[in-house]
C-alpha cells in the first residue's frame, strides 16, 4: 500500500525517535538522564487537581468548542497580568500549543504557501507545516550571535508572494534566545510592509533570566489584527500532560474563522479544562519560584558546557533549552553511543540531536539540544557524564 | 487581512452554528430540547471517574505519543470482545475520533487527492477534508432506500487516479444506516480492485437495533492492510467530553507513519486517558442497557415521525440519529423559526439542518437530522412540539 507523500516525507521527532534506544538502555539497568525532552520535574500546582477530584457531574459532556467559560475567563485574567488585553471572543482553547499552531497555519496559509521561521526552531513546526501543507522557510540564526535575528534585509529577501506569516517562538526553543524590543519592532515593520501575519509562540514567556525584559507581540497595538498568539499551560504550570493551550488574537474576524476549525474537532478534554481554569488561583510566587529554579539550572548547565573542551555554546537567556555544538561529526550517532555504549557508574545521558531543529540541509549535525528542566543535582551529574563521554567517544574530532 | 482560502471556504458546523440562536431563546426563558447534537444524557460509568479522583502523581507529565500503555492494553481487550485482534503497535490513542479521522486522511492522501464518502455523512468530514486538503467525493444515498449503498458500478464510476480511500461510518451518522455484509464485501472488492484504503468510522458499533448484526471492516482479514479503524469512547460510554478516541490498523507500516503525526502533537490529555483505561472494567450489561435505551428512543422518534403529515423518513437501524424530510423548503429557516418564534408551553426544539451533511449541492435542503440521545419522555414532548410547529410554520409547503 502506498501512503501519502507528505506523511512519508515527515521526519520522525528528533526528540522522541531515539526513545526506544533509551528504553533499551534502561532495560539493561542503566539510569538515563533525560535532557532530550522538555518535561519538567516541577510539581504541578495543587490548584489544578482540586476541581478535578471534586468533579461531580454524572455525564462527561462535550464542552463548548471555544473552551469552557471558566477557562476562557481565567486566561483573560492571566493575560491582563501581562498587560495583554483580550475579549472573550479573542481566545479559543486548544489541545496544547500544538493545535494552536496547526490552526494558525491553516487559517493563514493555503497549500504551498510559506511561513518564515527563525531556525533552529522547535522541531515539530516541521511536522505542523507538513500536516498543513505549508512550506517552512528558515531565517537562519547562529550560535555565535546568540541566535538573534539577522539584519532586516536578510529577512525580507526571503519573502515571496507565497509568504503569509512569520512564526516565531519567544523565548526560543531550542535556542533560549530572548528577542530584544528592536527585534520585535523589526518584525512588526516587516509584517506591516509585506502584509504578513505574526504567529507568536510565547509558551516560555515566564522563563526569562538575567534581568532581561520579555516583550509580547500582543503588546503591539498597531498590529493587533496581524498577531496570533499561541500559548500553553504546559510549561508555566508544569502541566504538559494536560494538553491545554490556546490560540488568541484581537482580530475577531480571524478568530471567527478559527472557530470553524475548533467546531470541527468539537472540543478539548473537559476534565483537564476544569483543572486548568483553576490555575488562575495559583499564587504568582509559584511562577517566580519556578523561574528562579530554572535560572539556577541554566547556570549549572551553561557553566559546565563552557568549560568542556571543544564545546561551543552561547548563554541562553530564556526557556529551558540550550543548543551546544560538540566536537563530533554526527550528533545522532553520539547520542545513540551515549545510550548504548557509555555510562558513568551505570548512568548516562540522553539529548536531542539538533539537526531536526533546522530546515536548512546540513546545519546542526554537530549540535545537540539540551533541556535543563530536571533538578540541579541531576543536571550536575548529567553534565559530568556528557563531559566524560565526549573525552572517550570514538567519533570525537 | 486575508485569511486562507481553505478556511474561508469551510462551512460552519451545521450542528453548532445555530447554538447562538438557541442560547438567545434560552435567555428569553424558553426550554430547548437539543435534538441537534449527539450529546447523550446517559450516565458516564463510574469506572471512568474513579482512577481520576485517585490520581496522585505530583507532576502531570507528557504521556507517550501512542497513548498510555494501560489504555492501549484496554483497547486491545475491548476489540477482542468484538473478535477484532490488534497488537499493541496497531493502536494509537487520539483526541477523539476527530483526530483519528484527520490522521487517516493525511496518512493516505496528498493535497488534492480524493476520498469517497457515502452521503449524507457526518458533517465534520467536510471540515477534516478542508483541513487536510482532501476532496470529498460523495456516494449519494437516498432516504427511500434506507440510505443503503448504490450498485457497485455507481460507486466505481466515481473513482479517479486521485482516489485514495473510501471513508464510511457504520452505523451511519446522520442516517442510522447499518450496512449489510453484502455491502461490506462490495466495498472490500472495490478497495482491492482499485487499490484503496478503507477508513472505517465505527464509533456507533454498539448501537444496532432490530436484531441486525454489525460487521466491522476489521473483520476482513484479507484486506487488513487496507483497513484503518477510527473509533471513540464518546458514544459507547457517554464520555464525549473525554476526547478519547483511537486510530487502529493491522498495517504496521502505516501505523509507523501515523506515529509521526502523533509525535508531532506530543500526546493526548493524560488524565482522561487514565479514566478511559479503566472503562474496560465496565460490565457488558452497561452497554447492553444503553443500547436498549436508545432502541426505545428510536422507536419513540420514528413512530412519531412516520405519523406526521408530509414527513418522509425510513426507519434507522443504528446509531442515534435519523434524517427526516419535512414538508418545508428551507430546513435552516425552519430550525431558526422553531427557536425564535415557536413554542408549546414555552418549550421548543432544536434540530440540525441536513444540508451540511451533503456534499452534493442542493441536497438535504428540506431535511433535518434528529438526534435521539435524550430521554424518551423528553423525546415524546419534543416530537409533539415538532409536529405542532410543522402545522403552523409559515413556510410549510
Amino acid at each position: 500500500m502506498k501512503y501519502s507523500d507528505r506523511i512519508v516525507a515527515m521526519q520522525e521527532s528528533p526528540i522522541r525517535k531515539l526513545v526506544p534506544v533509551a528504553d533499551e538502555a534502561k532495560r539493561k539497568g542503566k539510569k538515563v538522564y533525560h535532557l532530550n525532552i522538555g518535561q519538567p520535574d516541577i510539581r504541578t500546582p495543587k490548584e489544578f487537581f482540586e476541581p478535578i477530584r471534586n468533579f461531580q457531574e454524572n455525564v462527561l459532556a462535550y464542552a463548548h468548542s471555544q473552551g469552557i467559560k471558566e477557562l476562557v475567563d481565567s486566561l483573560i485574567k492571566y493575560y491582563e497580568k501581562h498587560n495583554i488585553y483580550f475579549d472573550k471572543d479573542d481566545i479559543i482553547v486548544t489541545n496544547g500549543g500544538s493545535e494552536a499552531l496547526i490552526f494558525s497555519l491553516i487559517a493563514t496559509c493555503d497549500h504551498g504557501d510559506e511561513v518564515l521561521i527563525p531556525e533552529p526552531f522547535y522541531t515539530n513546526y516541521n511536522g505542523f507545516g507538513s500536516m498543513a501543507g505549508v512550506n517552512v522557510v528558515p531565517i537562519t540564526t547562529k550560535a555565535e550571535c546568540g541566535f538573534h535575528l539577522p539584519e532586516k534585509e536578510e529577512i525580507t529577501k526571503l519573502i515571496t508572494p507565497k509568504t503569509k506569516a512569520i512564526l516565531i517562538a519567544n523565548p526560543g526553543n531550542p535556542t533560549g534566545a530572548v528577542y530584544t524590543k528592536d527585534e520585535i519592532y523589526m518584525l512588526r515593520d516587516i509584517a506591516k510592509e509585506h502584509n504578513l501575519f505574526i504567529i507568536a509562540d510565547e509558551v516560555y514567556k515566564e522563563f526569562v533570566y538575567d534581568g532581561l525584559e520579555f516583550m509580547s507581540f500582543a503588546h503591539l497595538d498597531d498590529i493587533s489584527d496581524r498577531v496570533i498568539l499561541t500559548d500553553s499551560i504546559s510549561k508555566r504550570y508544569s502541566a504538559c500532560g494536560a494538553r491545554i493551550g490556546c490560540i488568541a488574537s484581537r482580530n475577531k474576524d480571524l478568530m471567527k474563522q478559527v472557530m470553524k476549525l475548533a467546531q470541527g474537532r468539537l472540543c478539548v478534554a473537559t476534565i483537564e479544562q476544569i483543572g486548568a481554569a483553576n490555575l488562575i488561583n495559583v499564587p504568582d510566587s509559584y511562577i517566580e519560584e519556578v523561574k528562579q529554579e530554572y535560572w539556577k539550572r541554566r547556570d549549572v548547565v551553561y557553566d559546565a558546557l563552557k568549560d568542556m573542551e571543544g564545546v561551543v555554546c552561547e548563554k541562553p537567556h530564556g526557556a529551558f533549552y540550550v543548543i551546544a555544538k560538540l566536537p563530533i561529526k554526527d550528533a545522532e550517532d553520539f547520542v545513540v553511543w551515549m545510550l548504548n555504549e557509555f555510562d558513568v557508574n551505570n548512568e548516562t545521558v540522553m539529548m536531542a540531536p539538533a539537526e531536526g531543529f533546522y530546515a536548512t540541509e546540513g546545519l546542526g549535525k554537530d549540535e545537540v539540544r539540551i533541556s535543563y528542566c530536571i533538578n540541579a543535582e541531576d543536571l550536575k551529574k548529567a553534565m559530568n557524564i556528557l563531559n566524560e563521554g565526549l573525552k572517550v567517544y570514538p567519533g570525537r574530532i
